[in-house]
């Protein structure tokens, strides 16, 4: 019997996404809206309700045998609530419980992070896949991650392992909104490239300031963009080393906005590694590019609710 | 029946221990010589192999049903090979191989890093039983560790994961031996809160400068050691926090010379944990001194060979 479909919603802080997901995480059906993320907690709520139902117009919506939701975090997958930074209203939502109670909704309903999410679908069917120790991440406005170990996503005890964006490489360093200091975020993120390079005094022909725009300028050969993105780097090295020198990886995958900079990120990121994962037993850890894109979280979030389907069954 | 008596060895930079262990983690019969960390390799070897020979005389040593080694590292536990810091003439030692193959042997042979060891002894019979995951260290001249996930010792493909000590909390900081930099141990260990008081212009009134003394000048109200142990305990919060955040952690556990400074450490670890450890999933770590001492390498060892036992009867 071919694994059924299942259903995946993917909350960010800009978007509600939800999909109907095959056995080969190919996307069958899909719904979309802008997240109201400053309207209060039921207005949220009814956004993603509604994305449900859109969904769940679809002829085969009734093959679904799960329902996956990977979710901006933090999480608290044990207590199946969320409290995304970029949602005020939501602070301890129960997600979960709503979603279940939904009248459209008669599965099993499995909540991951979103970090955690990633992991999953670049180790189902991305660039993860085959690795039995793996740190997949985003880099984008902010930096998140989950950790693949032994062969097994490994979300913790609450669904939030690998949140690599806020671990502290600069114990010294700035202040970071989390309320800890020189965390991977605000030195590597996007946003910080940007920064960065404001901070020294840069700016496009144009006046944009953003990191994409930073990007084109370092790929012109221009000093600061290039300290910036080297910066960056720099600090992701420091934190995928660090977790290289804490689990043991093979690999890790970055996906986000800003590894569509693609060399620029990539080249000093290797260097920058080859100094911070120095010990013999962190050396040599494969780097990729993230396969999955926009849809990673739709696929996590399937895989997660694929691996409860086949419990069930 | 009972658990039967298994072997230990604990291959250290100063010395080398054996012991016979029963199943409640209790020293049978031990014996012990210093290592000769700068002879040859077949010396070495031989200074090991004599440690085994002096605890086979041993009358219950026949009811020995396993071997294990906790071995200073890096290791590798997949090729059984030893490479200690601290022992100049053994890089990729066969060290699984020649035990295995000394003739008082007759039983299966398990290595494990001296880290994964710590965190073997305190989760078997320490400090860190019954937590589902936790982070053993030692804060001494060095500094390491292992991690306890989901319930169990998890060494890593080659035995060395939770190896706190050489994470970079401090991406611009001074060079570290390993090749990396702003490394917790060159931050937080012994040898550094030392250095950092003698950087201070701090000396004893006997001049002594080890860590020791300055702990003693600490406890005395004195500026300069208080610092030093300050900084020591915010690099460990720091590492601590970044393990937190990657793994989840609901404990930490942590054995050492440092460590019986006490509240010298323990209190400023704590102030220093709640700014590090800020994301709500990362919080509430709870602190416990181990609980093994010096033993808790041998004891780790045996708990390796206790489930190696256990898996062929």
């Amino acid at each position: 019997m071919a694994a059924p479909l299942v259903a995946a919603v993917d909350l960010g802080g800009t978007k509600i996404a939800a999909a109907l997901v095959d056995g080969d995480g190919a996307l069958v059906a899909r719904a979309q809206r802008p997240t109201p993320a400053r309207a209060d907690a039921e207005t949220v709520a009814r956004a993603v309700l509604d994305t449900v139902d859109e969904l769940a117009a679809h002829p085969r919506w009734a093959e679904a045998a799960a329902l996956g939701i990977g979710s901006a975090g933090p999480v608290d997958t044990a207590a199946g609530t969320v409290s995304p930074v970029n949602i005020a209203s939501w602070r301890g939502f129960p997600l979960v419980g709503r979603v279940a109670g939904h009248p459209a909704v008669d599965v099993p309903v499995t909540l991951i992070g979103d970090g955690v999410a990633i992991a999953e679908a670049e180790a189902w069917r991305g660039a993860a896949a085959g690795y039995r120790n793996a740190l997949c991440m985003v880099v984008s406005t902010g930096v998140g991650g989950g950790l693949v170990l032994d062969g097994a996503v490994r979300p913790g005890p609450t669904g939030n392992a690998g949140h690599i964006g806020h671990i502290s490489v600069d114990l010294d360093g700035a202040p970071c909104p989390c309320g800890s200091r020189g965390c991977v975020e605000i030195l590597a993120s996007g946003t910080a490239i940007a920064r960065y390079a404001r901070e020294h005094g840069w700016r496009a022909p144009d006046g944009d300031t953003t990191a994409a725009a930073v990007a084109a300028g370092a790929a012109a050969g221009e000093a600061v963009p290039l300290a910036a993105f080297d910066r960056s780097a720099r600090a992701l090295a420091a934190g995928i080393a660090a977790t290289a020198t804490l689990v043991e990886l093979e690999a890790v995958v970055i996906g986000g906005g800003v590894a569509q900079a693609g060399p620029l990120l990539f080249e000093p990121l290797a260097r920058h590694l080859a100094t911070y994962a120095a010990l013999p037993f962190a050396q040599g850890i494969q780097v990729h590019r993230a396969v999955l894109g926009t849809d990673a979280g739709l696929v996590g979030a399937a895989a997660a609710a694929m691996r409860t389907a086949a419990a069930r069954r």
